[in-house]
């Protein structure tokens, strides 16, 4: 067992979360290094996850009418001036194209960050008519913001992401939207990710620069700090103003459209890893493990060992996504393999099992083996993935419930967040300088308003002033 | 029909081919406008085909083994600069990033124009042994290069592409998969874009930067000129000595790896205008055309025809990618509207062919009117489709063949090159002289040395010394 004792030399969770995070992404090879400092690789066992993220959601966001498209890579600093919040938001963490081909360029281009302003000057030259309503478009690129701190996933000075970018003839439609894709990240989050998230408004000071509301999910990974997953914004006619995108409506008049804004990154990943993750390394919900089913010969220089393991990758190859290790590494070693990539079913078959018709399961989740006869296993892999995915949402559902905590005063706050990593669920008076002071003295922020509120007490956590909101509170990535 | 003339008001291609592309590509609504200038935009119309091409080219590439992957952005100076062809090639042509934040750079960062240097400095860090091999990767992406002049497709400043990067352990091996990537392409050509292609080698002038060998697919546009529509680089060891990519082989030897790239680009979508579409518009292959059936109900405010219309649709969908036009429009302009945009089959359903449990399927490649039973039209249209798939090759190559010319001597050739508009087949010599010569005297430039080779003479067409290879010339996007 010295050979599985190599893979799996990661640092233990309790031990060093941030750590094991590191070691879990660097062992499951899901990103690689260059020599381009704060940039992300995305390996192929890497990508392959954002792939399936990608086309499941991409699926969703076509069910609701959304159409892709594709705008620049860079932004004329004049465009993204327009809209004074935006740029104050953002103007600190953009890269600079000053120079194109051997010419210093007139105006500076900013690499995109996010594509608001694009989408507003493209809209303000494409919508003419109430006819030309809605626009519901959506780009999948990259963007640049120029993070100090990086990490992967979580923070790099590029990322992938989705942006969602709307235009309406009506406030309540652009609202309406706004909350219909937040639903959409929340349902894909819940049954593709097996991730629960509590889903609420942002308060104005953690709002997206530019925006009337910002909607959020919020997730809570296993070392109980919070990470925001999804942000979807609601802008109202601001954009619109400060641009000039307006329409001929129905009734003649010249009106500004409302639009919205939504996004989800591969921050997702880090999630996943985060949320699902243990000390022998990452565990993918089935529906986005890139490998669903490693099939693993045991003493497969004997006869018949390997033909079979192919036989059955054929089989199974017919309801799930399934790989064979033949290489000369020794079992234990790709068992250890198979439970750092994550992959949710090993199938062991050696030459006993070939002689008794049957093969064993192994969970990745729950490491419970079930032996299965030959005859049925394309079906009990089948369910068996399936019953992985439901569990894997259980079990973080469980732990983000056991790790969900009240606080009534200003001493049970202190005391739930310098002692029991989690949400705290605590009222508020609405006012800026209470958020301030959280921060301030415990680290911890709003995460949301939960659109499911409760009452706690009917005073502010922090000052006692008559409450306004329930609020999830906690430290975030 | 005064509607059906606005929508249609496009120049002719006879007219001026430049205007007339120009124009089919605004009306077709593929490519949209913003504010920044010499890039691109691509409106719903014109990203659902690169979608459709990226998901049928991607699922035949993961065929052969490729895995894909992201790499940054963003390349530093120094990265660019360590293979001395490639920096030569591609330094003129770079955006440079110089601010990161509020912060001036410590060292410029170029936009990718391509990613070998970023491969290499990664495969650098990631192989060490004979067992890391072979490393077939791709990525999906946009990459910017600072072009003066710009058209939509042909030529702008960004343009997304997908590009692989593979390191082998031989330099056969190499070898193969340069030839396979293009065997790739030219199939992919064929079979789904309905696009013959000429498949050769560039000579040393017309090679990519860095490259030993540069294979190339040659298409044939409507007016006569070349498109280079996907290229395979051969590099040999060269970048991995100027990058230090090396692997510990099984006989226990350090040795450097042997690299190749390919790929193709939006240019395709170029390509596909270029040689399918006609006065009235865009004419998509079947395989690439996101609405492959458009429903025109005739009218419509008759009760059941709507009823009808959507039916079909219900029972097309299962066959094909299916619209029903129920806008307010007259027929006439829905007519030329599907035209415009290129749609293969388009349906009337009137009282009169419900009356007759009938529709009428017109062809969008040959304007042919079939009358079908409702009872069968599942059938009908999807062997339609396939049939429209072939026949538009069948056409392309045709105007292809018809458009290939062979000239013996100078004066042949400078009179076909001045006035037959087509591919060039002649004699050369090998000398980059009289390729020189050819291009100022001409404006032809080779366009590549088939692997089909032909003896037309054997002396050089431009000096008349002994000819080494039949070479396609032609003037070229």
């Amino acid at each position: 067992m010295a050979e599985k004792k190599a893979v799996k030399e990661i640092t233990s969770m309790e031990e060093d979360f941030a750590q094991w995070y590191t070691d879990v992404v660097v062992k499951a090879e899901l990103t690689g290094y260059t020599s381009v400092k704060g940039f992300m690789v995305l390996k192929p066992a890497g990508y392959a996850i954002w792939e399936l993220i990608q086309k499941q959601l991409d699926a969703k966001f076509k069910e609701t009418g959304v159409e892709n498209v594709y705008l620049p890579l860079l932004i004329p600093e004049g465009l993204l001036q327009k809209e004074k919040d935006h740029v104050e938001g953002f103007a600190p963490e953009v890269a600079w194209v000053t120079h194109g081909g051997l010419n210093q360029l007139q105006e500076r281009l900013c690499v995109r960050p996010t594509s608001e302003t694009l989408f507003c000057d493209f809209y303000q030259k494409d919508i003419q008519s109430y006819r030309d309503l809605p626009k519901v478009y959506n780009q999948w690129c990259s963007v640049v913001r120029w993070e100090k701190e990086t990490r992967p996933f979580l923070r790099s000075r590029e990322f992938l992401w989705q942006e969602g970018h709307t235009a309406h003839a009506t406030a309540e439609e652009a609202e309406e939207r706004t909350v219909q894709m937040l639903n959409v990240y929340a349902d894909f989050c819940e049954n593709v990710l097996a991730i629960p998230v509590v889903k609420g408004q942002k308060t104005d000071k953690e709002k997206f620069a530019g925006a009337v509301s910002t909607y959020t999910i919020e997730a809570l990974m296993h070392d109980g700090k919070a990470l925001q997953s999804g942000t979807s914004h609601n802008f109202g006619d601001g954009f619109a103003k400060a641009f000039g995108v307006q329409f001929t409506d129905k009734d003649n008049t010249l009106k500004h459209v409302h639009q919205t804004s939504w996004g989800v990154t591969t921050r997702l990943i880090g999630a996943v890893i985060m949320v699902h993750g243990d000390d022998n390394g990452l565990k993918l919900p089935p529906r986005i493990a890139p490998t669903q089913v490693c099939i693993v010969p045991i003493m497969q220089k004997k006869e018949g060992v390997l033909d079979k393991a192919f036989e059955l990758k054929e089989k199974l190859g017919k309801v799930a996504r399934v790989k064979v290790d033949d290489t000369d590494k020794s079992p234990g070693f790709k068992f250890a393999e198979c439970e750092m990539r994550g992959i949710p079913v090993r199938v062991e078959v050696g030459p006993r099992d070939i002689e008794n018709n049957q093969a064993v399961l192994v969970r990745r989740d729950t490491a419970e083996k079930i032996t299965v006869s030959l005859d049925e296993i394309e079906s009990k892999v089948s369910e068996l993935l399936e019953t992985i995915q439901k569990n894997m949402l259980v079990a973080a559902r469980e732990h983000r419930d056991s790790h969900t905590y009240k606080a009534e005063n200003w001493e049970e706050f202190k005391d739930v967040i310098a002692n029991k990593p989690g949400f705290v669920k605590a009222m508020w008076c609405g006012d800026v300088e209470c958020e301030n002071k959280i921060k301030e003295e415990t680290t911890a922020t709003s995460r949301c308003m939960p659109f499911e509120q409760e009452e706690i007490s009917d005073k502010c956590v922090c000052c006692g002033k008559p409450a306004k909101k329930m609020v999830y509170w906690g430290k975030a990535y």
